[in-house]
């Protein structure tokens, strides 16, 4: 090929600490490699491209590049505008066909969870059918965990070390304070798939360890069992500490948030809609008569870049640099994956999978992986999690005390097409 | 004196990440000196006294003892158990006393805030008055800074890291996602005092990075002020991460979250009863039209021990081994204070301030830490704040990937009393 073709690179979906480590994969990668023509970034994922918003990368400072390492979130940009069937939302993938066309773009790397591979995959097919040249490889992206034909998802080994650290943390509290607050609920994400919530089984290293109950959305939950187990819990250790997913249903499969019964108003029969840990803390006061209290990390769950696993911090910039590898060979259409070869020692090689299968499946906590009383995960899944969440990134501390992050420049490239959105 | 005198010591009220570092200094420095008998823990503060469970510390592995400089809450446990006058509370006081004769203790070493110095002060001087020979010296403790003598207090260093950490990592989170998850609310604690929210002013090194907003008890809170300052940051940044203090007061003085108005209405008309992210969260949404988050990290930012400020918890472990030399140079009814003698370079000791003192005074944050707009702090904060966040502590890392926390085996010695309560 005489000239070089050129790439875009996109994030998409609900941001991680390593999203950017992966980009950082796929950029360094393909500098080294020469065979590229301009790298682009499309700011905030398919967004960017649909509006050509796009931006050299090649033209940031290497350190800001190298940077991506240590920096959380998505600093790219990332969105999540859904795009529906190639029929429903034509429109959309034409355009991102004349926008490639546009600058000549054949490469389309793409970080994020099943939603973004459905992209990917549909964009690709709409280009075989019109006959141009494009290459699309995902990138698996979530700390939710939930994508299939992967074994994890770079993005949730770092959440989960995190969140399980926090519960020992938070849990060294309640234990020091049990005379009052003798409860903690800690809300975690993972709203289909409860992975998040299983991963803090690892803080458990003796009985009396928290948490001493946790709950998936795997599992219908039951306020009256719900109720037992914190009694039980109580009886033994006159405290307890909760995990449970955002995602909580009862048995008829509605989420328990979205419940107007009784457990939901609160003591002067006001309506709370809040979320799972309210539901949860207003059925222990009420139930079992003790305080509780409850913290929700919310967004930090996914950002937590100052203890980040290195295990996924590495990985995930594998699964970038894997991705150009791959399309240098002629992949195509095709998710990288990661595949455990072996626990003890932990050792994960890459691989590939059609963006298609990824795109429609979701992968929930199995069922052995969750204790039978529907309130604690079994030791096969900590031997899951385990090698996933171990080494710490060295995250640089500025003159603040705290981390520094980069920040792109983004100077956008100019338009070449009318405006679209 | 022939033979040597007991020790008690004891941690009193919300935990920190620091305040078992102040433990180990009493502890340790307590058992160079060779100058003290049986050196016991209280189990849960002054409740362990008055319960008369006392554990012999220097029974404990040493190990255990070296690691409470790596493990957050209050290892020895602490209390919420307030006593109120000598004449109120007067069966409480002479049962401490009571205790302390039945085992000997003439040396009591209090970790805690306004009310653990009151406690201590009081029991000091019925002491006194009874003629039981007592030396009580007070050692400081609380995330919220809001005690007066001090530069500073143990555990605020700590939380002001960690939090601000937080604030730069979700930021970063709703700068990738500003386009769905545009506004990103903090609740962070500090019922009447401002401090931690105020400490989260050091993430922000340029305009555009978060905070955007620092909202303090110290003023009182405007909902239309408000509404115009987030627009304000929408319109230069797109986005908007505002940090709020959890006990924000309207101009009336009673607390937001007690309101009962439109603001507190979600939009089927239900009151909600939440704290105040819950609440600005429903302002952002209605009064602004954009989706708003919140993240509520509870008492994960008191005991964070994973990103602790070393600074901080250098200081907590001085305090402790303070209060030990002081006591033995005859001080009595006196707390550690912190005496900053320089910030540039940071120098910082410890001088001594009567504990009747202490017990009624509040420190809230000076007038000249908050903008004259009443919604960010001053440079002044920030170089006041930024010596107390300097350096990590090393936490020791396990074969989970998670860190290692100790714990104390507490064998109770025999009660030599009957029951009290």
């Amino acid at each position: 090929m005489a000239k070089k073709q050129n790439v875009i690179i996109a994030q998409s979906g609900g941001p991680t600490a390593v999203i950017n480590s992966s980009a950082c994969g796929v950029i360094q990668q393909a500098m080294k490699s020469r065979k590229f023509g301009t790298i682009y970034g499309a700011v905030n994922g398919i967004l960017g491209v649909l509006k050509e918003q796009l931006f050299d990368i090649c033209a940031e400072k290497p350190d800001a590049i190298e940077a991506l390492k240590t920096t959380p979130a998505a600093a790219i940009g990332s969105c999540r505008y859904k795009l529906k069937s190639l029929q429903d939302s034509k429109a959309d993938y034409e355009r991102i066909l004349d926008v490639f066309r546009a600058h000549d773009i054949h490469y389309f790397f793409y970080a994020g969870g099943n939603d973004s591979m459905d992209t990917s995959d549909k964009v690709n097919k709409l280009a075989a059918d019109s006959r141009y040249e494009l290459t699309c490889i995902g990138i698996p992206k979530t700390i939710d965990n939930d994508l299939g034909f992967t074994d994890h998802c770079p993005g949730y080994g770092s959440t989960a070390k995190y969140i399980a650290t926090c519960a020992m943390e938070a849990a060294r509290d309640t234990e020091a304070l049990y005379t009052t607050d003798t409860c903690t609920i800690l809300e975690v994400m993972g709203r289909n798939a409860g992975w998040i919530a299983a991963a803090t089984g690892l803080a458990r290293s003796s009985a009396e360890d928290a948490p001493h109950l946790i709950y998936l959305p795997e599992r219908p939950f039951n306020s009256d069992k719900f109720v037992e187990d914190v009694k039980l819990v109580l009886k033994e250790f006159k405290r307890v500490f909760i995990v449970a997913g955002e995602g909580l249903r009862d048995e008829t499969g509605q989420y328990i948030t979205a419940d107007t019964g009784e457990f939901a108003k609160d003591s002067f029969g006001h309506t709370q809609l809040g979320g799972v840990a309210e539901i949860l803390k207003a059925i222990v006061e009420k139930q079992v008569g003790i305080k509780a209290r409850f913290n929700k990390l919310g967004t930090n769950q996914r950002s937590a870049m100052h203890f980040a696993s290195l295990t996924d911090r590495d990985e995930a910039y594998m699964c970038g640099r894997e991705a150009v590898k791959a399309a240098l060979k002629g992949e195509n259409g095709k998710m990288i994956t990661l595949i455990r070869q072996s626990s003890k020692p932990y050792k994960c090689v890459t691989g590939l999978a059609p963006l298609s299968d990824v795109a429609a499946a979701e992968k929930i906590v199995p069922d052995e992986y969750i204790n039978p009383q529907a309130n604690f995960v079994t030791d096969a899944m900590l031997d899951y999690v385990r090698p996933l969440v171990q080494g710490e990134v060295n995250v640089p501390i500025g003159k603040n005390g705290l981390p520094v992050f980069m920040r792109f420049e983004k100077k956008l490239v100019d338009k070449k097409l009318p405006s679209y959105m």
